[in-house]
């Protein structure tokens, strides 16, 4: 049970059957790390989620309504938590159309759902020990009309995450091209034999995958700490044959791979300085 | 406001906001015609729902209780509905996972919603006069894993029926191989111009699209009725320079479109023959 949600403002933990976020996945998210009541980089989450309904073509929601509701929850936190919204096109007949057509019956206002969640333990733990990652067989499909934001279709992530062996903490997803893409639920870095850093290019022409903003947060700082980045192509060998591999997203900041595949990796040493620009960055 | 819901066999038109349903499209699903109280091809349906679930690694519903729960619903028709069955992994915690992990809190059962939905006058009407057809340009992505079910990752369809003008009943869409595969809600078929059916073979290479119950009902009785069919690629040009298009469904039975693109087609003369075999066939 979540006793800290509200579904448009009200404090409940169910939504209505006719959500057309249950019946087609037709809506958009995001995860907003909470750090002592403050939601951190909020504005940048919600530009995303306003690009999101704008890709889907849903209604905005109303962004002072909303940072209200995020602000009730957010001030619960003494320490850490998770924070989720989601937005969907709301209530809609039988029918993929939303709009009034003889194939629906209505569609009300965009659903708004914000909910809290515990922080694991496990986050600060793996940021200091490194993870292991295992190659998913599963794929990301080409289609650039869907890729670059967080919409409520998550099969792929699904199916990739349910392949993961207990002893893995993350999955690393190709197309398919065999191009490396991402996590499950993160982005990819390699630091390769000669000190650059290379994370895959995600584009139209990848056409699958989420530029997240913990991505960017990783690249402006290794770029202001000299590091040369570089987005593009790359390919499972070249992550094999990486000297690091890490992994960002914005709960879990930066959690170095120890293991992939057969191979071992040392951490790093950016790793401790990263994951504590992120505890003084508010 | 849907008055006819049971979720988990309860009247109740809400489910859970943790609903992997809803956090990640996480199920399937199937629409039921009922004529008069009887729900039609039910074991077909229930046979496609089961072999998504499978695809998905979702725990089967138990099928004595799924089948009341449907003769429930059903048995208040009395003449025409739609009845939508979802069964979903059920709730889940924050993440990708469905097992218990340092990533998920905890799963249950599945979710069983069941609903019922009025008849549209607007079937039958098109049966007679045929439709108009436009050709979408939102692509169905290659994903042979996700393919020949339906699960609730909709979005390809939800931004595939936007694009439909008011005066469009259904839309035509095309893989990025420029393959045509179906229609948004329905599957499409051709009458070339030397009297064969052709429809669109949909299978592990085309890794997008599903075969309809209808699809294979029409299949079978045009087979019956002396008509050469083939399931083979198909372009645009096969559609456009058919002699007649139609599309199929199980809530629409068979529509035949009148006008697609800058053409018109003449409805095929099986058209009443074979509606009229699915309202005495139960």
């Amino acid at each position: 049970m979540q006793a800290d949600v509200l579904v448009n403002g009200k404090q409940t933990d169910s939504i209505s059957v006719s959500d057309r976020g249950l019946q087609y996945g037709d809506g958009v998210w995001e995860t907003i790390a909470v750090r002592e009541g403050k939601p951190q980089y909020l504005k940048t989450h919600l530009k995303r989620l306003i690009l999101g309904c704008q890709a889907l073509n849903i209604s905005l929601p109303d962004l002072t309504v909303l940072n209200v509701e995020i602000k009730q929850l957010a001030d619960t936190v003494k320490k850490h938590a998770v924070l989720k919204v989601i937005i969907t096109r709301g209530l809609g007949g039988r029918g993929y159309r939303s709009n009034n057509s003889s194939f629906t019956t209505s569609t009300t206002a965009t659903t708004r759902i914000i909910s809290l969640h515990p922080w694991g333990d496990h986050i600060a733990d793996y940021q200091k020990r490194g993870i292991d990652l295992q190659l998913c067989q599963t794929r990301l499909a080409y289609n650039p009309q869907l890729a670059g934001f967080k919409h409520l279709n998550r099969l792929e992530q699904v199916l990739a995450s349910a392949e993961l062996s207990d002893d893995k903490q993350e999955g690393l997803m190709r197309d398919f091209n065999d191009n490396i893409i991402e996590g499950t639920m993160s982005n990819v870095f390699v630091l390769s034999q000669d000190n650059n850093i290379k994370t895959p290019r995600l584009d139209d022409e990848t056409g699958c995958g989420i530029k997240g903003i913990m991505r960017q947060i990783a690249i402006d700082w290794l770029i202001a700490n000299n590091y040369k980045v570089s987005e593009e192509p790359l390919k499972l060998d070249d992550v094999l044959n990486a000297q690091g591999i890490f992994m960002t997203n914005s709960i879990i900041g930066l959690w170095a791979v120890k293991s992939f595949e057969s191979k071992t990796y040392t951490l790093p040493d950016f790793v401790p300085q990263f994951n504590a620009f992120l505890d003084s960055d508010r």
